[in-house]
């Protein structure tokens, strides 16, 4: 049957976040030579799923070492050639292929440009590992299905681990992820369970948001990202402020809005922004740590807090992507080979 | 008859941006205070169509002066209260009705906390005229349809005109935006009666994808938004290689695909996206000073070339606002005053 792989790469997501924590050495050793090198500026790049977690990297590393991190702009080196100062930043370039043709080349012509370049890849023997300075490995172990699912998820986490060893908090983030991963096994059972009749309901939709905010802009992109690629709907991701400069003219009762409510300092913003896409007739599906505190929603699926605020995403990820497993099939797709794509992505 | 004051504001275009471009000594002598102060680094923020405005900043600040500019996270400092070190670097904080709660509230720390912060509005008397050390005004005269045109356009131009001057160029930049006044006047009567056919077709259309690259990821963001406000369509700002990273999944015969193709050097990568998107079915709309160059496209708006590159997005946002006053009122819809959202946006 179709799409066995990518739930079955879901599933075995607590596995590859173990077989990472287990190799967090080689995260430590990347943070010591940006600390040697005095690096406090962080220039993340990647595409589709990998720009997802970048978007989560610039709160990973604004939260726990107090580093500015910035999602740059491919373009600008690539094509324009513009004269950027790399010389007081490092790049984490990310591709779970590493062989994004667009990133290898921006890690290439960063490093030659005086930048500390970080190859984040699944692929040790890939041109991302040969071209950036310091690769560092996903260990998420093969992925088979086109959509991805574990590397994106290791993306999350050694982006924290990056973040956390930077702070001087290595240890607790990986033991952190330790209990992240046992907190996501217990759960996964209820939650295929609770995504089935989601995905019945949906079945026609063509549309939907994906809410999140600050920690989980970064969720919110990838869980658009699996929707669009998996379920062939035009899903966005749009923060909580976002929707009421625009999007909620758009809203009505065919238009579904995921909501992504962690207990965080963005809660607030998080549940006035679902009230309003509820007002506006909007079925509302709330996700998270604090699912229950979005008032009217249609649909809860709760996940259970985090060992560390900062963690959040780890779980909060996996609601959207068994959802994604389940609505491809009740759409009758194949979320392992969806219409168009391909494993390595070459377009520049 | 709704929608007027929209559409008569996307005609006053030419004449804010003269307006100006008259009072660029404001403009210069911010331009000043930054080197004064060795900013090379600049962190845009903003919302709605200002935040679509700040990715053209990246873009103006990276290929003129080589200047690092990125949209920064206000919810970074606004809700996590991140330790971040703002000393070495420039805020510019735009609100057009320099109310936006967010955007006032991130340049009030950012300058407790020692950064140069800019305030681009178009309300003298406004909260974040107040809060910035640098209020600059865009002077794109008063702005009565809620869905924004002229003061969006003026914070293109005003970020150029930034840039420029931070190169050492800001008379060109300058004299390249009194040129593009008139070809924009020159183009205006022949593009909205192109427009019009566009939007009888598009009529029922529920989705579309807006794509752009580079100097215009902007211009792509602000039709992508300003299509979602005023017709009620899901319309996404997606990157020519974001596009089969997966969006290409999403795509069939009913969902329309705007491309904007201008001449410069990401023009090959749009090119190859647009043929992509035909090959799956997609109806392509080709704007833009290369709009020829996109095979296979159902409809084209070319626009003049600009007198510099850097400013081709006044040029090419402009038959996205006039598709986006037509398809509106072909929809029964009033663009002065779409469902659910205010002129002055006051959601956290």
């Amino acid at each position: 049957m179709a799409a066995e792989s990518f739930l079955a790469e879901v599933r075995e997501q607590p596995d590859a976040l173990l077989r990472l924590v287990e190799r967090r050495a080689e995260v430590e050793a990347v943070v010591e030579e940006l600390r040697r090198r005095g690096v406090e500026t962080i220039r993340l790049v990647g595409h589709g799923s990998s720009d997802a977690a970048a978007s989560y990297g610039v709160y990973a590393f604004g939260i726990l070492p107090g580093w500015t991190a910035f999602r740059d702009s491919i373009s600008l080196t690539t094509y324009y050639s513009a004269d950027l100062d790399f010389a007081r930043s490092a790049v984490i370039a990310v591709s779970q292929s590493g062989r994004t043709p667009d990133v290898v080349s921006y890690a290439t012509r960063a490093r030659e440009r005086g930048a500390l370049t970080v190859g984040v890849t699944n692929q040790p023997d890939s041109e991302l590992a040969r071209v950036a300075e310091l690769p560092l490995m996903l260990h998420a172990g093969e992925e088979r299905a086109v959509a991805a699912s574990k590397t994106l998820f290791n993306t999350f986490a050694v982006l924290a681990l990056l973040a956390g060893y930077a702070a001087g908090r290595g240890d607790e983030v990986a033991a952190g992820m330790e209990r992240a991963a046992e907190q996501i096994r217990g759960a996964l059972p209820a939650l295929e369970a609770a995504v089935a009749p989601i995905a019945t309901t949906f079945a026609y939709v063509g549309r939907m948001y994906v809410i999140g905010r600050g920690i989980e802009l970064g969720t919110s992109r990838e869980i658009a990202l699996k929707l669009t690629e998996t379920c062939r709907i035009a899903a966005e991701s749009v923060t909580s402020t976002d929707l009421s400069h625009g999007p909620i003219a758009a809203l009505d009762a065919m238009f579904p809005v995921w909501t992504i409510a962690s207990r965080d300092e963005c809660l607030p913003a998080l549940v006035a922004a679902a009230e309003l896409a509820r007002r506006a007739g909007a079925t509302l599906v709330a996700s998270g740590s604090a699912a229950n505190e979005v008032r009217g929603a249609e649909f809860r699926l709760p996940v259970p807090e985090a060992p560390l605020p900062v963690l959040s995403p780890l779980l909060s990820v996996v609601p959207g992507q068994l959802f994604a497993a389940a609505l491809s099939r009740a759409k009758g797709l194949d979320a392992d080979q969806p219409v168009g794509l391909t494993k390595v992505t070459l377009a520049q």
